[in-house]
């Protein structure tokens, strides 16, 4: 999407060297906006691991281009390149245990890099791959805004086309993904077609991830909005002014389940109470095929305390790290909760829109049944 | 309660000069431990609207206080004083619109007053009732401790003598009262008998009373607990973590609808929907009897952006200020949310339990029916 009027992705090859890849460093999002250069696979491990890139579809995105970095750099005898990628693919599947995009992107490259004949060969596999793994996920993403553009359609027609208002949790936004976003994909849809939208922004602590991200990318493309503490979503539900929530998903059971940001939960059971229609925009790989149970199956990130204890912000000059907590107190940091398939309406997928249960989610994808 | 291994209240009256009324600046909390000196009622009204001071109970005895104040150097001709006493009991209850304990401590003293012959007279009387005021706060919340005790022991007894896990938002804790806390008091009475407890406290943004507040009462007087984000607590219902969930309220229907924090509305929703049983600890000067429906009939406090969108932190060497929100995005700022009573499964008052019903709640305050 734009940003100061021109377009980016979330990475892409330096236009200079075809053996560095570019990021946006977001974790300087909003105060700085900052490229960064990856040139090895453990610039981009450590990108994902600290979450200088962060979401379902980036992570997958990042692994993939992870894997070419690490091809690119391996020895050129063939066992010791088999054996340098094997060891690094380990290594960025390491980074973060919940997300299923970044296996999938790790274990697709060893397949097509595997079938390539020389080292040469899987070198040049590996980027068209990475590249191939990046688009795939810009389309899944303005595939599913096509999917889910109807359903906000469909709202301003019956409110006489007062601004439609959505609640949104996390950054599901572009900065998510490679470009489009899936929870924001219907939103910028919408507002490029002209139809007037207000987004409710979560702040999402620990990290913030809305207050800075969500908001950014949705002020930079021009899309009305209004970020709030975490505890505002019930109050606002209860009071009809909430019209549809859109959310994100960090993995998705065959059943329906949907483990997204911590907190994500919590919007939920108020929709569900206050009759406010609640849906989870994904591309289907973060679908998980193998498990039915998500709150008993999806191990839940434990990530550091210091995430509650401390806030990154900015001073007027620079980012600088507060204490937010009283001193001796412990924290705890739970990243991730699991909502249960009945609290969702629809699952709003780049091959169209299903229920949130086994049998309409087999039908969009019979190959998995 | 203990700080330091010396017990404070939250406001009294200086041993040195009995003109001068003191408090604990809660704005520097958990970083700094300050005692503040209010000489006049203007000092009062000010640390009460910039919340120096806060908490239903505690602003009900700062604006005894305050009154107090306003007595004390009102002038000395008796229409004077009188006129001067209106003015000052407006310019006291406009600091905080929710907040019923204020209009009931003002009011109280208003009539107090009058009563009293000479001007000299309506001072002592104006002390005395400030004193009163305060003194009751503090007994309530006691017997608060006394009745809501017997919940924690039977949760323990029954399991096994493992500490008791209990959920809580904002602070209710003595730090908004006199003495002892609402939600709180039970605690500290359970903990004092030895009763094993763990408490989850929500970090409560946008002014973090939970992480900051607390968090730092319960370190002080050594209750083990842990600070999460305000996203966990649904997370943690579902998974067994929580086995009772207690929180404060600032204004209470007739019926038994809650109006307290914003985000409590939220834990309410996923206490039924996990089983967790929900209590709203209060003393009954928080019940405005005459309303029935507080979800339409609470006027909701609609707070500044700026504390959405700053946060006071420690730097290590002072509180600083930072931005955590993207530059340029609006923000909004609820200040509570309204629970109905039907996700309440109890009220632990100052007289005992009832439920969260018109015709329990008249069982105990047969004088309202």
């Amino acid at each position: 999407m734009n940003v100061n009027g021109k377009h980016y992705r979330t990475i892409w090859v330096s236009p200079d060297s075809e053996s560095t890849i570019q990021i946006i460093d977001q974790r300087k999002l909003p105060f700085e906006f900052a490229i960064e250069s990856l040139r090895t696979v453990d610039d981009a491990a450590r990108a994902i691991k600290d979450m200088h890139v962060r979401g379902a579809g980036l992570i997958g995105a990042a692994a993939g281009y992870g894997m070419y970095l690490s091809a690119l750099n391996a020895p050129k005898n063939i066992d010791q390149f088999n054996a340098q990628l094997q060891k690094d693919s380990q290594k960025l599947k390491a980074t973060r245990p919940t997300a299923v995009n970044l296996a999938y992107a790790v274990d697709r490259q060893l397949s097509e890099i595997a079938k390539a004949g020389s080292v040469d060969e899987k070198i040049g596999v590996a980027l068209k791959t990475a590249n191939a793994i990046a688009d795939e996920d810009a389309e899944c993403c303005r595939r599913i805004g096509e999917h889910g553009l109807p359903i906000i359609e469909r709202i301003s027609e019956s409110n006489g086309c007062k601004p439609v208002n959505i609640l949104t949790h996390c950054n599901a936004g572009w900065l998510a993904f490679v470009d489009y976003g899936s929870a924001t994909a219907p939103i910028y849809a919408a507002h490029d077609k002209g139809i007037p939208v207000h987004v409710w922004v979560d702040e999402t602590r620990p990290r913030s991830q809305g207050a800075r991200l969500t908001a950014w990318e949705l002020g930079s493309h021009g899309v009305p909005h209004t970020i709030i503490a975490d505890n505002v979503g019930g109050h606002l539900m209860q009071h009809g002014l909430v019209d549809i929530a859109i959310v994100g998903t960090d993995r998705t059971t065959r059943t329906g389940d949907v483990a997204n940001k911590i907190g994500t939960y919590l919007k939920a059971l108020a929709a569900k109470a206050n009759n406010v229609p609640f849906y989870v925009a994904l591309p289907s790989s973060t679908f998980d095929w193998k498990i039915r149970d998500g709150v008993k199956e999806i191990p839940i990130e434990h990530r550091g305390a210091d995430e509650v204890v401390y806030v990154d912000g900015w001073d007027g000059n620079k980012i600088v790290r507060v204490q937010v907590t009283s001193p001796g107190s412990p924290a705890a940091n739970y990243g991730f909760d699991v909502t249960p398939h009945d609290l969702v309406d629809g699952l709003i997928t780049e091959r169209g829109i299903c229920e949130a249960n086994e049998e309409s989610i087999l039908e969009l994808f019979p190959e998995h049944r």
